[in-house]
């Protein structure tokens, strides 16, 4: 019997232009659906995790394709809440080369912001769950999805279920000190939080939004981590670190504090496809493995190659198999054809 | 020299499915932009006048592929107002045979709904012109966009500019109280009045929004636009009558009221190839004849046959020509291949 | 709590041509999945029942893509078996007009071939199922699935669920005899039998396979459903009755017989957007109401109207809501847009 | 072994826009290759014969292009000569309903008008050739065009290899006092004449380009032809009848007279996917069957039959197979699924 | 109030193979407009300049589509001339990795060499212009153009209007004899010159034709351009210079002399999508900037960055904004997504 | 009189998913038709020789389709014979980056293993013959196509044709003991071999299906080639020697050896459009070379520019002219666009 996992949040309508074409020149639409937390269920999903998503979504055809689309990979979507008025959308321009990909959010107003903790039996929806997702984006959508994830997180810790957090900080969404007025609380004693705290650390100059790989040595690092860790009291604390060559190259590797040690991930360079989800694909590949009873730096390994390839397929969602993350994390990146 | 001629409304990114797929099937969207006002003032450009668009849009690559869309096929864009956060949308599922055609709409806090008098100088928008034209779903959007309204229409009465109205009353925007409540005095005086207002019917069981062709015979038609003529002072009133036989296949006339005489337009029965806009495109051909001095019974029969022709074509907008409208009112509905 | 029912068959990879090309111009395939049993159990899932999908599926991308295919649109896909060579193939070339359809079978060694009783736990399958549907196509696969679908049929029939079969006789894929060899033991005592048996009918002339609605008075289909109810102790016996017109129009209207009387349905003439599943979208309206308890004729008209919508709907699937089909049941053909 | 024909004539590259949409809304074209003489050369081809096209194309990609593009259904390329500038083209945009498919042509200069006597053996071109077919637009495309076609009459008559020829006249080439003096020659003694003179009437009114069958009784088609065939000794006579209801739909039969009796043919309604090479469909449909030697009222009949399927067919071919046409001829309109 | 700037040139039709096909597997094309002179225009208009693209086109709905294509991207259509028969056509198959791109062109007796110096008022075009932008590609087209293109010049000189020429030598149109006598007169006087004579250089081994950017160091670079800066008395004189790694990847700079200094802009390294209209892009952002007023060196720079980005973006025109060249100009080449 | 050469193999449906979509997110494929040995024999028609192609297709639409396939550019197919039940399938998912393509096979029981050698008549096939080529992928098809490759090969030999082998192992049709069973009498005094047998290594560390080009230094190539050639007296063995960076990235060269020498081709490094058919380039460059009587040096680097071209386009085929190899084989990999 698989193991039943929840994660909470929003899943948006996105809309792309085809062929990597500019905003101003496109007379169509690519139309999938996805968002960092549901991004993550997907992948929990295809890697055989028995995966429920808990949103709420408008009671018309675009609400009902939305539950398709992550129904189609296997997602359970009993918990899902209908009502509402709209579906959050973000438009994408898939950049290229030296020009960046461009994200114009319409997400204001969507069902979720309208979620309310009576919509859900909470008893219903935790029973047997071994693992609890979510991320800071969904409270950054309003009060009622402040006070709803306060609610999960609530029940949740109170069940002792394992949870883990993707921090996500948006500045466009609110300011720092909403962000960390709200989250702090709610990553008391979480099991993995992804990212960190600009606020942990005493020299203020270094703030999750503007952060690259470049900025921070080792031995900083472990510093923030392990003030953070005993701060909150946390398991693991987590990041990726990116190194952006152009829209169509990366690199990226990421790292784990256990405690004990900083683990270092393996660091891939690669051409992309979609870089939109690569977060979420590495997170949803390291919680997969933590969540199979793996070591932190198995599961820091699988996470980063699962990142990898998800950045060569389009669309949001990783649909790699677990086989073939592995067969990338051993070293086969020759890209031969499989017959 | 061409007359000039401005129209005012809302501009919504239209997303619809392709291959007449329905919402649930489809994996991206054809995206074009249109409106009622906005498909008057494309057929107005394209029959050669000088016509400006007023309206306001979010200052973002979407904002500017509407301007870029009627300014593609000739409309003036200048008095454009930007800012604001967001395009309207309608998601449209196009139906076939005996499934009807589906409109989701999107369209709430769009950027015209924060419209503001001061962000356009009338003075400047209206000079030199020979014809305004507005609708009833435009004051449907709120209070900025009902003082934006009364402003626009007290500077052209002022003016003297000829000045028509598109009723298009909108049951899922505002009840008919409210919609009268504010049409009846922007309809004071107009010249062209494409529609009529239930409440001067003594009788009420025939409101607007439940209208077919059946419903009416020739007698009532005069009796209620009389009525109406001498109420508000209105010039012409007219309207189309439609026969939905399906989704493929409809009947279409129309019928002018001068205060003497009901003109009735020929009737055409054709298949469907887009019906959106059918109605815009007959407004814009009546009034496009009437704008060059035609009398009231050619500008019918140019409008009805600019209408049926409008349902060959995909999209909200007609971009037939004055003599591919002239051939089909002048009897040839052959389809012949023109080399 | 949903009602469950279980629906057995082969689900086929459809490729057909684009555009209404012809197979010698087409370079692509538009690539679905659907089949006649599969067919049912999406439009059950669709009116909202906990619809389950039995089969068996190649363990390779091609079958995870016929899983999720259907599992998007909400069956449960728990009891299908992953095992065999290769989905089973149909190539379709969709006619116009005077030109017809054109099916290519490609289905030969498929996995539902290989299928074994022993792949399936009977007793889970059928805990607490309140419907069982099976058609003909699926015993004229070759032995294994003959002994499947009679373990399949047994186990339904000593649980006492209520079990539906769609004659489907294909000649295609075995000898009439064979047929009726195979399929008389399997509809003893069945609730709802759609078709019937040539061999019932003692003047020879008319079989199953060359039947138009134009061949059997009503007379004589209350004597030959009347002799088929006694002789296999049928509750219901119903078929379509068809008007070919072109590729492009069809007239339907069905009739069912309780033991008592022949009822017609509504007659529909309608255009035709997707001919295939047609048969499969009355069977599953049908049974869909029957299962909440309605009486037969209502059924009856259920599920022709269903199957007039399914035409306009491309897919194999009927997408159609239970809300749309009343409307089109309740007279409302106009096809005007819904907003 | 199939027997040996040859057309001679222009391909053209036909840039049509999809999906019905309009010149200016397209950004996109669908590119085949076609003309009134390529479309008979395939059409043979795809009956089995040895049919081959004389004509000239340019030494570039756009040659190859449509060299392959003939070659692809089955037509033999090697008597193509290539040289000169550039591919005829026509753009096509498909109407539907009320609207009429527009042509644009852009043909002037093309390779085929440098055409050379000097470039072919005709020797070799008209070894064991068992027909040779040709068609009047080909001389109105100059001098060397004329030059070409007299030359190789020339031969084809004196190895008294039969001849047909379709006049085509098109008005946005030639007058029709040049059409008749360069065609008139030609036409002597050829086997099978589509189309007729107008000045073969005494009464000038009805000539070919504005002619329509109700402009014509039997009485007076009898008359013109037989006058026609005593004039210039031809066999037969031909002519189809077609009825434009609109751009969507058509009737169409046809009339051949060989001396003694005016036989018509069957009379069709039908809907249209692509009308454009539904004269060629019919001419080489009537050419094969009197090529196979069976007699004019059949070829007659199958021509018909084959220019009703082309309309169902997009392209400028008529890629039916005989014995599709034999069914259609045969009176199955139906459109059932063939499985 | 935006500046209004003047530039003259063909617009054709290009039509390009989707998905790098080759032309010889392509069944359709990408069909949009552009041009050298054009891509100017689009990119000045862009910018948010007043701009006016003056040319030729026919009176046909090809004509109209080269009209709305422009006219979309804002340039003011005004003053285009309606005539002449044909648009000019290029048709594309793009390239990749060591693939080259190939153009064949089919623009011979388009509308533009038709043009007529009498079919243009040019004090009316003139009237409150601040800058005047051709090629030498127009000239080449035949000795209309060549009359067409000494008329504007001299009325441009007379008004004192500064004036760019981009040389655009095309040795498949004139042979660089009768190019220098016919270009010579014109660049006299001019503010920019985009690229140089090879007659300037007293030793005849470089050619404009045959130019890397390896054949030349800076000394020659140097000495020719003041040479041709004295003999002709020209402000600047710039050129890209490009280094073709393959189809798909570039390496771009630029250098301008000012008389004083040889400026030498900063050295990009990039991935191709689309490599027409790069030289266009550099030439708008050049002009841009010195329109606008700014020093040539800073001209250079954001001359350079705009045709990096062009290279980023499909079809010939730039449609970065002054914002998006500023950041890369200012040293993001990252391509993060943009939110 | 361009040379006959005949080919003889299977042809495959192959369908790919568009846009290197997953196979499970895509909704159509992309129908072409290739194989080992039609791919040669559609490059050496492209070359300009006589080419023939030998199969077996069965009678519906898809032969048809796969025979047109081939004919279009070329080839001749004549000699193929009809018959069978279905055309061998298989999937492509197409890689990029780090992810590999994927190819699903469904080819069992295609219509060539029903091949007869009755079926043909091999005096007509290898009259005037030139080169015969075929593959070791036929034998893998099982007893017919054995039988009929003996036959094929004993007449080749009698007759006196030159003979080339493209050994090709497939460890999924067949075990290496298989392979070398059936191919070594086959291979018996052959021109040309490419690939060779891992049995004539002593050391048996290295086999046909785990080699790259770093296991084998110089020196252990010659001593393999050189035992091959003298116990199977074969006048040419070679190979090409691919680095596979990831799936879009390759680096390739090729040897051969001649009996005295072990020549080495230039080395290339490119990106990659499509993968397939890379091999049969190769042979296909090397073959027409030798044909065409140049020596094996010249031959082997043609054959690989020719096989680095079909990297760089779509499908199985090259379409690559001689001119563009020479000019690729002469150094020129800028890419530049070419007028």
């Amino acid at each position: 019997m698989a193991k039943k996992v929840v994660t909470l949040g929003e899943i948006l309508l996105r809309l792309s232009t085809p062929d990597k074409k500019r905003f101003v020149q496109s007379e169509s639409f690519d139309a999938i659906y996805g968002g960092a937390e549901a991004n993550v269920a997907v992948a929990l999903a295809n890697f055989g995790l028995d995966s429920y998503f808990v949103t709420k979504l408008p009671d018309n055809p675009l609400g009902d394709s939305a539950v398709n689309y992550i129904r189609r990979y296997g997602v359970k979507t009993d918990y899902i809440a209908r009502g509402g008025k709209r579906v959050g959308i973000y438009f994408l321009e898939k950049g290229t080369s030296v020009r960046p990909s461009k994200v114009v959010y319409d997400r204001a107003a969507s069902s979720i912001t309208k979620i309310n903790v009576d919509d859900f039996d909470f008893i219903e929806i935790f029973k047997d769950v071994e693992w609890f997702h979510f991320s800071g984006i969904t409270p950054a959508l309003g009060e009622n999805c402040i006070r709803f994830i306060q609610k999960a997180v609530e029940v949740a810790k109170a069940l002792k279920i394992p949870i883990s957090v993707d921090l996500n900080y948006r500045k466009g969404l609110w300011s720092k000190k909403e962000f960390e007025k709200v989250m702090i609380p709610l990553i008391q004693g979480v099991d993995v939080c992804i990212g960190w705290l600009s606020s942990v650390e005493e020299v203020a100059t270094t703030g999750i939004e503007d952060f690259t790989s470049k900025d921070l040595d080792k031995e900083r690092f472990i510093k923030i981590f392990s003030r953070m860790r005993k701060k909150f009291n946390i398991k693991y604390i987590t990041t990726t670190l990116r190194e952006n060559y152009s829209a169509s190259k990366n690199g990226l590797s990421a790292i784990i504090y256990d405690g004990n040690e900083l683990h270092e991930s393996k660091k891939y360079t690669f051409h992309i496809e979609d870089r939109v989800g690569g977060g979420d694909a590495f997170a949803s590949g390291l919680l997969y493995k933590l969540i199979k009873g793996e070591d932190c730096k198995e599961a820091l390994e699988f996470g980063v190659a699962a990142s990898v390839l998800k950045h060569t397929i389009s669309g949001d969602f990783n649909l790699s198999t677990e086989a073939e993350i592995t067969e990338l994390l051993n070293g086969n990146t020759s890209g031969s054809v499989q017959r």
